[in-house]
């Protein structure tokens, strides 16, 4: 419950918003019950982010079990655009620019970054044929997800999901995937 | 110099950092100086975000001066991608962020996109041989775009121009652009 109003917190005004006095404030707690789970502010982020990321690796894990390269990579670009509901993709905005001012979100962030990039790599090996540039291909498929989080954001009625699919597909298809 | 003063704080901790107090001691000024060019902070907030949106227009206008189609979409796409400096990124996804809550970005940021929206609907329509699906193609920019600047942000060391470049035109390409 202290997390969930970490995250709420987060997702909607940002990282630096969040102090234990307007973590318990949210859950109706006093500091001392929130400060009886954690030592700390940090802390309080850092589980709060951890458990977001567990819980995406969980369903990024989900949706390419069983499948190998091409059906894979298309499984997992499809969790990443379509799977997190918006309010996880706030708090994923939010870890993102907070990661440039938080060592603790970046720490975070750069962790997540290296499984997703050896979880992609190694569904763009299983590729047939093999791509001519692998290493570029893992950053265009990087690019076409990202663009479709933060496009989420941009315009004041976001896109369907029926027209963020056929952008994905129409991106996806001549890379081979 | 009050107006580089909300834009780096706004760049670097967000926009609900950004009040009179706080823009009049990054400025080195007292609140009264501010307060004697600009009536409130939100205008103070309009006035700067108009400004980068000023800027970047200028600057978009100038990279596609004279070009048309698929030239003028490439050397868009291009600059919107290399052209503003890091700073200039920051700030817009400030932007980005903030518009969720904040009714004068919002605003700031819808008119801007109605301009862009505007400035690559033309140039798609030029095309030649017209795309199979025009309306499929400028969502496919926007996100190739979108995703180019978020992933400037994801990594704790940013791609290169170079890296930048190759992933664009990896993208672009398949698109007839």
């Amino acid at each position: 419950m202290v997390r969930d109003a970490v995250a709420t917190i987060a997702a909607t005004q940002g990282f630096r918003e969040v102090t234990i006095r307007r973590v318990a404030d949210a859950a109706g707690a006093s500091t001392s019950v929130v400060t009886h789970y954690v030592r700390s502010r940090d802390e309080l982020v850092r589980s709060t982010v951890r458990r977001e990321i567990e819980t995406r690796q969980g369903q990024a894990d989900a949706a390419v079990a069983g499948l190998r390269g091409a059906a894979g990579l298309r499984a997992l670009a499809e969790w990443a655009v379509l799977g997190p509901g918006e309010q996880s993709h706030r708090l994923w905005l939010a870890v993102v620019v907070g990661a440039q001012s938080e060592s603790v979100l970046r720490a975070e962030l750069d962790a997540f970054n290296a499984w997703w990039s050896d979880l992609v790599q190694g569904l763009v090996r299983e590729l047939d044929p093999p791509p001519a540039d692998p290493a570029g291909l893992v950053d265009a498929l990087d690019v076409i997800v990202d663009g479709l989080v933060l496009n989420g954001f941009e315009a004041s009625d976001p896109w369907s999901p029926r027209r963020r699919r056929t952008v994905l597909e129409a991106l996806l298809t001549p890379l081979g995937v």
